[in-house]
């Protein structure tokens, strides 16, 4: 499947053909944001924005597509208009790989409202998933702390999206994937030995160990668990080791893929050290996520690398990040989404969002969400508490999204994954430690300049029934 | 990104560049299963299969593959093998759609060790995740009787996996999707109508729902929520229908999309019954899921169709199928996998599976594994308990493994995904109703031919510590 146009909802095309009738021209500025932060935590890494970027350049409807439209209704003079649909509108953005918060916008799309609204679909779905992933990814860095962390998801990952998995993966702060498309495709690193089959092919497992470190002698890593991990599988990678030895080589590590994890590797720590092996790394994986590894080093496990699949590139427990896309401008004028639920009403205009830094640099822990022309915001407002607000005045006031499309086309050079990653870290780094912990993490206050506040308050007022 | 044989872990090759000095022409048979079914469930919808076998027929490495793994080490006459690697091995399966359990092959791969092994990582992505997503849809189509169902997740779905997600989505039973590209390659009903935007677009509601009717009178749904259900969009919505009838069009229905959604139906169904418009039909969407459907059926919600999202096409709360690839069989010899957990070795040859059909054409409840070449199967055995057998001899034995795959090339001609659905849903009609309860479903025995379980057990012993 190759992404086209068509990647999107029917109903941004039933609602396209409308528009394309009644009001061709209309300007519209959505918000992408997102009202909550997966699994419990502190903060996002946004993440997936040169991937939206580099498709959206040369999106389009292919000849298929058009065929498939014409057989199910839509009219002949819109059928044309597809057919020459580019993306050609702006987009307003925070830095892939920054760290965010919910209830203030990430990223504007300010465009053509048709325009607008076809690509919102395949927006939400990169933005959504990829954002999940790598927050996902940096929390388990948090756990690991120095380790190497490699990702090796892709056979439990949601088909294709696995790619963009290993993608997010990276930028969230791991070192390597066994996903080899990925890796080839977005220069990340890629690592990976052998698997139980290996072992299981031949008559015993000595000879498989050692015809594997023969031919592959260099990063080799023995996966120890197949028959019996301190019985068989570790006196063996020893005997390869030894082996190694006498040839100059030397064995890189040891796999431990089931059973007590704590208990295996500091047994296995022990075995190796005793036999002058302290240079073999031990490397686990089996269901490990943040909380696990948390565990693992608290006890003290003697793990070198970590291999994390399953519940980094689904992004368990959540499984996804309900990032929206709502209409905040249309022609100028301010437009807003009401609901029973006040944290859910949207904020109207084109906006901009300023991070407060401290004396030192860091996040002082409060972004401000303001009009995209005011000059000065000294104040911010709690968006619903009357009784709270914060002054400005003393913060280093940084300006979140800045213009990376125009006119359809990508303002600023490529960005390669590790860049990307390199500033995620950087950004998180600025970030204080009680925002980044699991249980309760502190809340990042989002507020809203004087006047944005006023001009929702209006529009409320409105539509109020 | 399109699907090439780099789409792997890279431990497959590392391994296959082992097999490729050491045993070229090494012949395997590895199987693939689960071990729990999804959800908590009674039993999983087999799913992925015809995805899997054409991308298998034309599975290639690109020539950035090849110069990519070249970079990387890979040594030259391994690259020649890789360059003209095609899979030309043998497939047996069980039908896509069929109603599977865990802990016996639902699918048998038989081929070249270097050419299972470079496909297992592909095959595991695949079918793990769309038998997820299959089985999820087959829940919530449970629970929603004889109403439609519509697959509206493409935004919160992982990426591109999204477009299998509609798919797997139709063969557990939804009646469309949103997602264009999926409904046109995969030939699914495909629906849409309005957002909050177009409304958000209009100085008034009135005017968008206007507008809409006039350039979109066929299958039009005006969405009610945007601004208040029941004072404002219900209302409006009630005067476009009536204007509609003046021109001898019908309003197809109304959707809500938050608040209770319970309540609102009950409300709204009665305000347009009193306007004689008992032809408007009621949609819910908004985090929809099996349980919240059963709930809202069991209220007594006069709800006609139902938009679910996330919850479908992420498989929330599991999120992945933990769907497995063992080596059965090498060269002819019996191959397992042993584990502290009994329940994770693995089942030595390659094997056949026969469900139980009682007089009446229904699944008994018992599917029997037996070795591939076994004549009859008189009796299963428990895999574990000594004490528990099942004589078969008065059932119907319906041999589910057939030969898909044969000298890498399909064998049966192409089934769309419609008539995969609709296998599927005979399948199911033939499973009694207490595997398919939500609470503590009744668990399917799955049993072991006594020549299979003696050969399991001598292997077992063989490999022990």
């Amino acid at each position: 499947m190759q992404i086209t146009a068509a990647y999107t909802d029917l109903y941004q095309l039933t609602m396209a053909q409308v528009y394309f009738r009644t009001k061709p021209s209309g300007r519209a500025v959505f918000d992408y944001y997102y009202r909550n932060n997966p699994f419990n935590g502190g903060y996002s890494i946004f993440t997936g924005l040169e991937d939206v970027l580099d498709i959206l350049e040369t999106l389009k409807f292919s000849v298929s597509d058009i065929a498939y439209l014409e057989q199910h209704g839509f009219e002949k003079d819109f059928l044309d208009y597809l057919r020459d649909f580019r993306f050609r509108g702006a987009i307003y953005s925070c830095k892939e790989g920054d760290v965010v918060f919910p209830n203030r916008p990430i990223l504007q799309v300010e465009a053509n409202i048709i325009e607008a609204q076809i690509i919102e679909t395949f927006l939400l779905n990169m933005l959504n998933f990829q954002t999940l992933i790598a927050t996902k990814a940096s929390r388990i860095r948090y756990s690991a702390k120095k380790e190497i962390l490699l990702d090796m998801g892709l056979r439990r990952a949601h088909a294709t999206g696995g790619y963009y998995a290993s993608r997010a993966a990276a930028i969230g702060g791991f070192d390597g994937t066994s996903n080899v498309k990925a890796a080839e495709d977005y220069n990340i690193p890629c690592s990976g030995t052998m698997a139980h089959s290996f072992i299981q092919s031949y008559e015993d497992e000595l000879q498989a160990f050692r015809d594997f470190a023969k031919w592959r002698p260099k990063n080799c890593v023995l996966l120890v668990d197949t028959f019996n991990t301190l019985k068989s599988g570790l006196p063996n990678a020893m005997i390869v080791a030894k082996e190694m030895e006498k040839k100059g080589e030397q064995l890189l590590g040891v796999r431990l893929d089931s059973g007590d994890l704590a208990y295996l590797s500091k047994k296995t720590r022990r075995m190796l050290d005793d036999a002058n092996l302290d240079y073999v790394k031990i490397v686990v994986s089996n269901q490990l996520d943040e909380y696990v590894i948390k565990s693992l080093k608290e006890q003290g496990a003697p793990i070198d690398i970590f291999g994390v699949g399953t519940n980094l590139v689904t992004g368990k427990p959540d499984a996804s990040l309900g990032g929206v896309y709502k209409l905040s401008e249309y022609n100028g004028e301010p437009r807003i989404k009401l609901s029973e639920d006040i944290i859910k009403v949207s904020l109207p205009y084109k906006k901009q969002v300023y991070r407060m830094l401290d004396e030192n640099g860091m996040f002082y822990g409060a972004d401000a969400v303001a009009l995209f022309k005011e000059e000065k915001v000294t104040e911010m407002e709690h968006a619903f508490d009357a009784n709270k607000s914060l002054n400005l005045s003393r913060f280093t006031h940084e300006p979140l999204l800045e213009k990376v499309m125009e006119h359809g086309k990508k303002v600023n050079s490529p960005r390669s994954v590790t860049e990307i990653a390199s500033y995620s870290q950087s950004r998180l780094e600025k970030l204080p430690d009680e925002y980044k912990r699991f249980q309760n993490p502190h809340i990042y206050k989002i507020g809203l300049s004087t006047k944005l506040k006023q001009e929702r308050d209006k529009l409320v007022q409105k539509h109020k029934f």
